[in-house]
């Protein structure tokens, strides 16, 4: 059964090809199709496209929908070709006429625009709410661990002394900056599109301001081919604020891969969140590490697919839009699972203790003898100079106390005001408006 | 020459290979590097590690140094490495001992670092000023030609009536949304990161605070290890923000394609803006579009790019970062010109007169007729089957008037609310601000 | 389960997030593990870590085994983590201690290298014999359709007269050469891994000669570092091979779609073949080809997720490349149903006739106008000025006739060559050898 | 000067924007340019649309113009828009009339092709010899340092000895598997395009074979609408097959970065082959293998920028193709740099001896005693439970000696066979047989 079938059968072959993974993709979106009908039916009445009576029965069968959609009740028969075929046949079976009527002023292109949005929003609150338990998880490491140095690297060599505090403290600023990304993913993802139909609006005298209320966006893609256009467009963006999370969690991952490396040797895992290996029981390996970080990566490819699978394509929805699902559903999944191990692996992580002592990084203490002898009056390229000397030389003492206090540094680590950024972008996005929209909307 | 150059000459061979096209590319950082060595030393002089006679000695001649910059006297010699080594060195040429002070509590890192931040800034700023010129542009036009129909395409088939007024406004809604995410590009960017040295921060008591406010930067990157995590990183960002403007284009530039052959044959622009072919004497071809298309696909692969060079490496700073500027750089000039030159070429477009007369665009009004009925009363899945059926049958009779009325659309089509959209994003920028402190910075 | 498990229970969440899809995806590798075991084994025995018994027990239980994949009746179980344990656990099930030893001087990770490999085999062999199948359907409608002409672009200018002999023999020769790419990627990875154990070999015997010679490998990778360098490595160039046959499958779905389009109309589908629109009655949309194009778009930035994912890892083993199954197990299945649908869908195709009758291809012809001014003894470039200058002045009389007789074009189109050059590259593979090879392992 | 130009003047911003980098990114063209026009004018003689007086005269001259090519003397001039034309316009001012005539029978487009398949073939050749000789440096290596033993790693965790021997060995023998995709490489690059004109051919009875034999290729792109189709994936499967070489350089280089981290210190170079720190007197950076681990990963991103500028292009000439030039040549340039200076440090590699007499490397030894229990008759699965219980308990005891000698292991690292596989590669390009034509073809 397809909707727009008429009196010719679709090769099965075709059929097939076509549909592809819709109908398993589709369930995730099954609850926000239902939200986008009881915003569109609501407006539907207002313009009298839909009496008062009709409007209770569908916004009573939509509800009940959605109420089985929540308790894991909604299936999309094989019969049907995707979740908009089965909500609006589901309501013509059980409410007949009225459930017909429900499509009108709307294309099954802005439905699915809609839609998208709806569940997007969902996604980004959640990858945010993850982001943030990672955020907190990094800054408690980061107090945790102050006062425990490690060598900080350049070019990978040993160079000047870091801290643990330093270390945790920077991964969580980066998600703070990938966050004012993530807020411009929001921002585009958080207008509405429904109305524009088939990408050029509709005869009807739609009220697109109203629905915009209804379902909580902040303002609207107010021009109808623009509003298509944000298809691939919205996906592009919201997987380019996804990759700068994952950016950050794969370099961590890379870092934890080498620290725990025994040639490393700063941190540790229990063994109960390692594993092993088939032919050598000494090994404990980081696999939890290595796959957020080729998770991660792969991505980090994603906005390049999607730019890939729509760039030269003129404007006007074409079908290739539809396979965009198939990239970008499985990835927020992914990454929120990333996100969640990383902030539990992290709850087990030890730190070893005096890593500083071990000789080979007493050039690590070089700097700081410079610096000394640049305070004490010399420019600081002839210091510079005399300390290179004394390591050529092999007469170089090291200055073990680091007494490092400006802003940012190991004794100054200013997670409150890392802290207070991260949560001065939080409070942007406006998550509560949005589910008191959409609560008002199903009760 | 090289500044940390000790007693043994590094291979010529390597050092070719090393120093790569940083002489070249410097040149676009020179008066950043500048900029930020005004705030270093002022900042300097505040904890004692230069002493106001040396403030105004290095003050005045990094001043002379930026007046030539700025009228084109300055160059990087051969023998020098880089940028910063030049300007060190015409320092110390000029005013002695006091110019070799300057790189006190600063390494290569952060100077290149903030240097990186100051240019990029600027970068962002003509960007925004030329999508601005362009988004103006397209409003403009889409006023102008708001009467002026053309069919709208689904699937690349003829589907419904659309609009030049339609078309020129749904690609100037487009670069608002652009500009969000150019936005999220500018606050990332505008942290100071100077003062974290190496990446590990400095056993000087820094006052980046100070910093900070001298060259106009909104905050800081607080934590230094993160503060060097922020190259590449921020370059990546600035990537995503150019490709989506890129992104815009390149779809824009493909239509004008489409739209320019002979089979649409839907606008025309002048002899002198399209060029010939060899051996074909009735060609004009739309070649400045295809090079816009084809920059704007490449701009769109940059993140990609970036990405690929940086994953996978450690926290810490490595050598592979500095080719990033070998993308970069080019890239803006590059998007720059293709805003201006689109500007340019829509400033002289033609657009053809009544094109849905021609009979090939009869069904674009099928919908029309079949909401119609629905207005009429009958179920919306119903009028469209009989439309459906009048379109096999050859009863189908089209009408031509176009009563789109709703937000968004051909009669209706909010321009000021997208004005209104792009000026609230650009007002977030705040270029005056960033600009006065660097107008007080150097004079 | 799992094999490498020792007394510590590894917590759920990390087991369930390390596992991943891989009980799902290792079906598909499931009969080429056995197959390795039964190649394995044999040598074992050979040198004594096998008795001639304990051969013939465990090379008659993974017959059976074999056997029950061919017959669709072998499932991983829940508790099992993978394919590589689920056969060892079920021979030691059913013959005990012998089953125990097999895994001797082999790891898991030259098990899964060999798998991949010999998977990968069969699936070259089905994409290359599902390309075969659409060079031969394009070759059939080049020579059915090769009178019929249609014009030819230039920048999508209206350039010149092209045929449908042309278009589809254009295509053909496209996949000839894609082919080159694919024998590239076959060769790369026919060659045999097994032996190299964790990376880095093995204290035991190994007669590496003998599985290689079992398993139908022209040769084996020799240097066992070097051979678990090729995961990841093979991939991506198996990767490769198939982006080049995408990439002609997405360009002429391209076509396809432009070529379907009311403006083009040079081609056209059976109704029951295309799809229509839930709100416009008229349309009959060229779905298949837009997500062909699509698909193959996917499959184009493949190779580009897997450098992402693989880039930067130093030598040796990294649990990271277990996730480019999820890459490219699928991309097999979409790659040979995009060749079979192509193929299907050609079977079907109209061609209009007389294309170039309508006026506005006139110009199609100027350039033949020029070569007989030229033939007739004026230099080339004036006989262009001459032309231009009727073009321009509207005096340009077109010569409908297009004797084009060189090599490959219009007249001549070397359809027979392009295919002998096909044959010739396809009977490099020698997939008789492999599967000869094959069948006596498993009899 | 445009030779195209009729009577209107194009747009000066037009011009500029249209020209981009054609003159200096074409020079490296100018030599192929001639090359392409000595052959195509010997076919035009044939078949009479050359004089032979006119032959001789061009002939003549375009030689001059090549030699003056060889010694640097030749340069495009501001006014000239290409190489094309420049050398065109040459031939027109030292020999009139019969300069006018070379154009006859071929477009710029088909020009432009043969030009960047002969350059391509000199680039290719270049590429391979440089392969070659890091080639040959790894396997001497391999063979001076067979007998030094470094720990061989998985998850980047100790796993079992590996040696020196093996390392710089399994990336020759990437290296000739990476011959294998230039191999492809090539045989698509060595066909003959020329006479394909704008994509569609001519009306003048071209000898296409001729020009084939002349200019050394090995056959020709038949179809002519799919010889101008091969620009681009010429471009792009040419720059996969240099990403494959990438990407093993960039694998060595992270190896050689971690290899000589002071926690690894397995390797070392000369302090002349190493630089310095602004602020850190005592750092060696291995700035080389930085550059070029970015460099290789920069061309690894490389085929996935192609792609993105050239799908969904329909087919057909569009000048989106001429910017290809501007990723693809600095590549080859990139490349081959890449090689000689990979080669070139590796002539001064210094290899630490002893490493694994290091007590932490103990574990490494593990599967060599549970082999040992294996071999003396324990069942595997049990052997390598003793063991991890030894482990576990403490009672584990190394054995020291490393008897690898199956095939390509430590004892026997087949580099002779792995050296003949290389060569068997390299014999099938031909080189020779494509030098003496060109010889011919300029003597």
């Amino acid at each position: 059964m397809k909707i727009w079938q008429k009196n010719i059968d679709v090769n099965q072959f075709v059929e097939n090809f076509t549909v592809g993974k819709d109908r398993e993709l589709d369930l995730q979106m099954a609850k926000f199709d239902v939200l986008g009908s009881l915003a569109h039916t609501q407006m539907l009445e207002t313009i009298n496209l839909l009496t008062a009576e009709e409007l209770v029965e569908v916004q009573g069968a939509l509800k009940n929908i959605y109420q089985e959609i929540e308790e894991g009740n909604f299936v999309i028969e094989d019969s049907v070709e995707d979740v908009h075929s089965q909500v609006e046949w589901l309501l013509t079976q059980r409410i007949g006429e009225a459930g017909k009527k429900i499509h009108s002023g709307r294309s099954r292109n802005d439905q699915v625009l809609v839609d998208l949005k709806l569940y997007f929003r969902s996604c980004i609150e959640e990858m945010v709410g993850n982001t943030e338990a990672l955020f907190n998880q990094l800054i408690k490491l980061s107090e945790e661990h102050k006062s425990k140095l490690l060598p900080g690297y350049t070019h990978l060599q040993i160079a000047m002394p870091s801290s643990f505090g330093l270390w945790f403290g920077a991964y969580a600023e980066s998600l703070a900056d990938d966050m004012e990304l993530m807020l411009a993913a929001w921002k585009i993802t958080n207008k509405n599109p429904l109305g524009s139909a088939a990408g050029y609006g509709s005869s009807f005298p739609l009220n697109r301001t109203l629905t915009t209320q209804l379902l909580g966006f902040e303002s609207l893609n107010y021009n109808v081919v623009y509003a298509q256009m944000g298809r691939g467009k919205t996906e592009r963006i919201l997987a380019q604020a996804m990759s700068s999370v994952a950016a950050t969690l794969a370099k961590m991952a890379m870092d934890v891969c080498l620290f725990i490396n025994q040639n490393f040797g700063f941190i540790s895992f229990p063994s109960e969140l390692t594993t092993g290996s088939s032919i050598m029981p000494h090994k404990k390996n980081p696999d939890v590490f290595e796959l957020v970080r080729s998770r991660c990566n792969k991505i980090q490819a994603l906005p390049n697919e999607i730019a890939m699978m729509t760039t030269n394509l003129p404007s006007g929805y074409h079908r290739d839009l539809q396979l965009l699902k198939e990239n970008l559903f499985p990835a927020f999944i992914s990454l929120n699972e990333c996100l969640e191990i990383t902030t539990f692996m992290l709850q087990h992580i030890s730190i070893k203790d005096d890593i500083l002592k071990d000789k080979k990084y007493d050039y690590l203490f070089s700097v700081e003898v410079v610096n000394e002898l640049a305070l004490s009056g010399m420019p600081f390229r002839d210091a510079y100079k005399v300390v290179g000397e004394q390591i050529e030389t092999g007469t170089f003492k090291p200055m073990y106390e680091v007494k490092h206090t400006h802003e940012g540094t190991i004794g100054n680590l200013m997670n409150a005001e890392i802290t207070a950024a991260m949560q001065q972008t939080l409070s942007q996005f406006g998550f509560e408006k949005v589910n008191k929209a959409i609560d008002d909307l199903v009760r």
